[in-house]
């Protein structure tokens, strides 16, 4: 959403001013004349920032709240469990017993991509901001360790907690945690780059400053947009339904409540104040 | 050599001050106690910058002046050719048709890289400093293109002659001509990183500000060293051999004279001032 807001070319056209803020959303159905829906179906599709929305039913499913709470369909199920399923197995290819870092680990994308990390036998180390988020990923998701960038050094522990590289890495954030990542790449080292929060609200865009690391370490650093994944996502779901009923794979959603407060939330990421995958209510179920 | 110098982990120790400079050479065996070098023998090897090596014979190679130019076993049958060879062919995988720029085309690898691409049915685009290198690998090594960084702006000229953008891009400099390529990035095109004489010698390295690209074309940006392509180095030499013998692949090397002038020639690489494989003699054949 951040980068939609900016004037520039990307894998969407930008979001206009006055036009409403384009989103992923789950709804019940209130009005029909696709035979495919009825009123009362929930549904998820990309409805944006409202509390109504109109479609002719293209890119939209019908979910199921008895199968798994719905929150899940935006989260595990959703975009998010698609981008770290194809993001971290896709691009990154990670080999059992290799080293997996994750940046933003705490966050919707990055408990995801660690927790798939440990279920193919990798050593997962996630950054993340703050004693609780650290404590969250260790004690209840798993991982091997982690490292607080608000107040570790993360390339210090980097070199103790990664004595032979990072094979893989990871990244929801850019900026220092990037080049300091990059600064401990294993040989053949493949860095995801999945997001960049860290440089989204800068005027000034900074470069990875170790990105020659590539080179001497022969080193990968890849980019992927979850949407070209879309014709292989029943194969994502029913992976990760499966981790889900198992209890192997954990999530956690942080919900502000009403339309009003919508850009509030996105705000929010930007302190890292979200715990888990940050929704908003826009109106409880009739 | 450059990045020999700094005392930073790099894919091989650096050069110590008092050592020899860790160099390619050409040389006649003048003394052997090596049933496979008999005295006369033509041979290259890291020989160092020096006039006299002593060797176990490891790593060292007979080459035959009758069967091509002394001058090709350091350049086009030699490091360079390989690297142009398994960095374009092997990292960036062009395909017919595809379009493929690569940065100090006028350069020793450069010059290579962009004629293999030609043979590859590629559109080629070639960045070079000054009117001649530009009418060089237009008019002599048959590039489509090219653009002269000094006198003209990169980005402008690569949006004019690469319409649909780049997917092969092989970078030897670095700095605000990698990220100028990188802004013009195809759908899932591929940086090629070989080197980045641009920054060797700043202190403050500065990282591709266009990184992002990679996200949102799906790109990738991958690094070689063209010492692990060794084991095969002799499927490159045929066929590099087989096109310098057709005619498809030309070559031009730049000869300082004295082993004196050895720092002096390194020094011209960082300038622009050398025209092809800068070498440096330091004996003529008895």
């Amino acid at each position: 959403m951040r980068m939609w807001i900016n004037d520039v070319r990307s894998y969407m056209p930008p979001v206009g001013i006055g036009e409403v803020m384009r989103a992923l959303g789950l709804g019940i159905v209130t009005a029909s004349r696709n035979p495919r829906f009825a009123v009362g179906d929930h549904v998820s599709g990309v409805f944006g920032v409202q509390e109504y929305a109109l479609t002719d039913g293209k890119g939209v499913t019908k979910i199921d709240p008895r199968v798994v709470p719905l929150p899940k369909y935006l989260n595990v199920l959703g975009m998010t469990g698609m981008t770290a399923y194809f993001g971290l197995l896709d691009t990154g290819q990670p080999k059992p017993g290799e080293t997996v870092v994750v940046s933003a680990a705490a966050g919707a994308v990055g408990a995801v991509v660690g927790q798939i990390a440990k279920i193919k036998n990798c050593h997962v180390v996630g950054i993340a901001g703050g004693a609780e988020k650290c404590r969250y990923i260790v004690q209840d998701l798993g991982f091997d360790a982690a490292i607080d960038y608000k107040n570790e050094d993360v390339g210090k522990r980097l070199r103790e907690l990664c004595p032979n590289g990072i094979d893989v890495f990871f990244d929801n954030v850019g900026g220092e945690i990037l080049d300091a990542a990059l600064a401990r790449l294993a040989m053949r080292g493949r860095v995801v780059i999945c997001g960049a929060i860290a440089r989204y609200d800068q005027k000034q865009m900074v470069g990875p400053k170790n990105y020659l690391s590539l080179l001497v370490q022969r080193g990968r650093m890849e980019g992927f947009i979850v949407l070209d994944y879309m014709p292989r996502a029943a194969e994502a779901v029913a992976e990760l339904s499966g981790w889900l009923k198992d209890g192997r794979l954990k999530d956690r959603v942080d919900v502000v409540q009403g339309l009003e407060n919508a850009p509030a939330a996105l705000a929010r990421l930007f302190k890292g104040e979200n715990h888990g995958k940050q929704l908003v209510r826009i109106a409880e179920a009739p």
